[in-house]
């Protein structure tokens, strides 16, 4: 494994590189965060067993990190916590490293990224579309290969919208699965600390690690019966409108399901919709004036508020309490007929948003645009369901995301489920201008790559200098017993992880004359990883006896 | 056992006894309940199984009884409901007859028992003192022994403070537990069905009957490891004011479970008699006009509303959702400390309210004295816990009640740990002046006496008619082989279940030369009955050929 100082180096490296200061409120000096890396790096080497050390990690700016100011998205609510959110804390203590607060919809009212006096957080894949909210900048910080993991919150949404807008996993945990002390409240009653990751293995490992023996009790969902994974699937008709194109990758994805054995369900989604348009009609957006109303009423016109989300949040004030009883109870009387409706079903399917619109779009309708984002997240914490976001493929270029929605406490079983929809992640091994730091790192990034560890090949392969644009190094094997010149050599490799489908796409893009193939490392193991063509070979030079890439880069002369 | 139609019968007769008309807002002909009952006779005579064949049952005003008015207290308000309520339609169909629905504070707002246009309800023991309420009529005509069992409803301790100060039996089972289909909404949310019955084991067994799959799924209470009950009780400083001689009672009723082996713990009560506060001071009441404010916005100023309950409920309409907000999190913080503070205790035991006010004494302050009888009910619901409340002796004549309060679903281990304070009823066999419609049958049922079965004694007993006043017979064994001129006769004599505690305060006050001792009935079984000391009988008449004391008296010349 790469030590965690090499992992905050590369981090920073990357931050620099994707030039978008928008993602984060509080970035932490990269001396502080190494700082802290070396401790890891230390304690590993005492035999400390640290399941997230070398992992970096970025906390959405309404949560506790000690010594970074919690703004929740408001330079005038800022203070500073003494101490780390329970969440942060048990991440740290297991090794990950926190590279600072990440930008938000302020106050967590949005599922926009827009929404924010810090900027508004561009798409990590098209920056003229949002980045979606309220996690907007934690959610771009794993999108672009900054962060590993990232903390988010989820009282609406806002932990799953934006991991379908950039591609990548959002967990919303059962309520009360992990502690939301150290949170700022946006609708206390139904506040989540969520998780994102570019894969489900990395999401649900996080959530583990913070999940609370001092928050609500782990309860154990109903036993199962044996049989293939029940679906609810809604007729397409009951989703609404949704974005070109969108209908159809989302019944690609229940096809997936059932092609990889799941029994699809019919189920009335009316119940899940009827809730979720609660949100925004009834009496539930009191709460958030409980929670800041006294803060906004005295900052009335302060350049630091948002507009919108003042106006949404001061306009709760008036909104009657026996009107809110009066919600809570058509709400219970929905969450039976949801409940009803999914009857024996294991999970239910849907898109996690109808659409992805552009940030002029949602400037054009701040209120509508949202609103519209929430068809089918909203009701999940209202219902007090537990929900996995996974990416399902793109769709005309941008990810198309969709959710798996069950029972409290059946969060462990949401993620099997998703995980029909998501290949395993493997493993990749660069010698050249995709190592770190190298011209094309970005495209391992950028389809969901994370640097496992920095080693060389088997003593079997020479290295070449080949005439390509920008330049690039060949790998060929020679065998351990030497080819008709005389051996080979052992060449510096990264072994990166990648989702299945991020490889799959790379090597859909590759350009002659470089080949996938298997790679042996010096530890006798085989990983898929860069060859050449012999052809490209023949007249280029060897450079096996530099080591590797980098370093015959760092003997040439400066031009 | 007796019949249904007798049974209802001798209800009829004690109604007119009593003369507490404003028990009742909707009291059926006798004719219907005779009817009904001779449907229940019939199915039993069938071979049915109708394990309340034989009991009446009055249904608080706001529960749905088909046929009659559901009122809630207001006659403007009034509906006739097509079925029964499920919790009245379960008794029903164990054999259970509606006598009719009773007297209430309006929309079940009080604690009192006088809110109500159709009366205030005057104490069964004490007609100067409250009832209380708001579920006083169900309360006094199970005090009085007109009614076997009696449906209340509690939000705040509705179904536990007229239980107390009418000296019986009110059981506040856990939230869900009973439906509460066709039951007028005081705050829905909290709500729960209610028994009172003279006894432990009738409340209970109506309960049984009662407790719903239909409703909340019944949970078993966690398992309790072995030992001996270990019951929380608060310090005596922090119950507050109470009435002279309460804090006595209340020791000795502690003191009591203590001999009976069970081990006393401290308690915190502070967060009990936060939560309780918040009931009057906090928002919570807004759930009241959810339930009926429209009604009462649109009858402003009508005479059959109670004008203490309307401007409660007014005034409630303002109360805006985010302090509803901001006190549902109080509670749920309350709540935890309560629970920490009850920690391994199997129930906390607690006055069931702090004194006992007059009429007077409430028409003088009507929100106060109305508040300070809530001090140990309101945070029952409110934290989602069960209770019992049973009678535990007398203060100053009037009765004074204990409640055991625990988690929810704990229900039945409350019920049993109040066993310890409530002797298993007791039965005494009446051969004259006590039997049903006799001039002293009220005595029996003002300590809580139920008819049993009417029946006879062995064939070994001698009747006297004795020069007393009341008149009264004499009963004295000769035994089987006859005495001295000629052996013994049947003499009809009716079984009665009392509360043990009321046949020693019966037999406390029995006059000579009346005496209790061991009778020999007609099917071989003995127990506790009338006799009269031997010198009594010297020259009075004997009467033993009319076979009992109402034939003889029936034979007698009408003057």
């Amino acid at each position: 494994m790469i030590t965690a100082v090499e992992r905050v180096r590369a981090a920073y490296a990357r931050i620099a590189q994707v030039d978008r200061p928008e993602v984060w409120i509080g970035l932490r000096p990269q001396a502080d965060a190494e700082s802290d890396a070396a401790a890891v790096d230390a304690k590993v080497a005492a035999g400390d067993r640290l399941p997230l050390a070398g992992t970096v990690l970025a906390v959405k700016g309404n949560i506790d990190v000690a010594g970074l100011p919690t703004t929740a998205g408001c330079p005038a609510y800022a203070y500073e916590p003494d101490t780390d959110a329970p969440a942060v804390a048990r991440l740290r203590d297991a090794g990950a490293v926190v590279l600072g607060t990440t930008n938000l919809d302020q106050f967590a009212t949005g599922l926009v990224g827009t929404r924010s006096p810090y900027g508004a957080v561009r798409n990590a894949l098209s920056p003229e579309h949002v980045s979606g909210g309220s996690s907007s900048g934690s959610a771009v910080a794993v999108a672009l290969g900054v962060a590993d993991i990232a903390l988010g919150t989820d009282t609406a949404g806002s932990g799953r919208v934006p991991a379908a807008f950039n591609g990548i996993v959002g967990l919303k945990p059962t309520f009360g699965l992990i502690p939301t002390e150290g949170v700022v409240p946006a609708c206390a009653s139904l506040d989540c600390v969520t998780v994102f990751a570019r894969t489900l293995p990395e999401a649900e490992r996080a959530l583990s690690l913070m999940a609370a023996p001092s928050g609500r009790a782990l309860s154990a969902p109903a036993p199962r019966s044996p049989g293939p994974w029940r679906i609810a699937v809604p007729e397409p008709g009951q989703l609404g409108r949704l974005d070109t194109g969108w209908a159809e990758a989302f019944e690609a994805a229940a096809q997936q399901l059932a092609d990889a054995g799941a029994e699809l369900l019919p189920v009335d989604l009316a119940p899940f919709t009827e809730a979720a348009a609660m949100l925004y009609e009834g009496a539930f957006v009191a709460e958030r004036y409980t929670a800041v109303g006294a803060f906004i009423d005295a900052h009335t016109g302060s350049p630091g508020l948002d507009p919108t989300v003042a106006g949404i949040i001061s306009r709760a004030k008036a909104i009657p309490a026996h009107q809110l009883y009066a919600d809570q109870q058509k709400l219970v009387s929905l969450r039976t007929r949801a409940l009803a409706a999914l009857g024996e079903a294991d999970a239910l399917l849907l898109p996690t948003a109808p659409g992805h619109p552009t940030i002029a779009e949602v400037a054009a309708d701040p209120l509508g645009a949202n609103a519209r984002l929430g068809r089918f997240t909203n009701s999940t914490n209202l219902f007090d369901l537990a929900a996995v976001a996974v990416p399902a493929g793109d769709v005309n270029g941008l990810p198309f995301g969709v959710m798996l929605i069950g029972p409290a406490f059946t969060d462990e079983r949401l993620v099997r489920i998703a995980g029909l929809l998501t290949d395993p992640p493997v493993r990749l091994a660069v010698i050249g201008a995709h190592l770190s730091g190298q011209p094309l790192n970005g495209q391992l990034l950028a389809v969901g790559g994370r640097l496992l560890r920095t080693t060389t090949t088997a003593q079997a392969y020479r290295l070449y200098a080949l005439d390509t644009l920008p330049q690039k190094p060949g790998l060929v094997r020679v065998g351990k017993d030497g080819g008709e010149d005389g051996g080979g050599g052992t060449v510096e490799a990264e072994v990166w992880q990648l989702p299945a489908e991020g490889l799959g796409k790379f090597l859909a893009a590759l350009p002659r004359p470089m080949a996938l193939g298997s790679v042996e490392l010096a530890d006798g193991s085989f990983v898929t990883g860069f060859l050449c063509e012999p052809e490209a070979v023949d007249r280029a030079r060897e450079i096996t006896s530099y080591g590797g890439w980098r370093a015959y880069l760092a003997a040439l002369p400066r031009l």
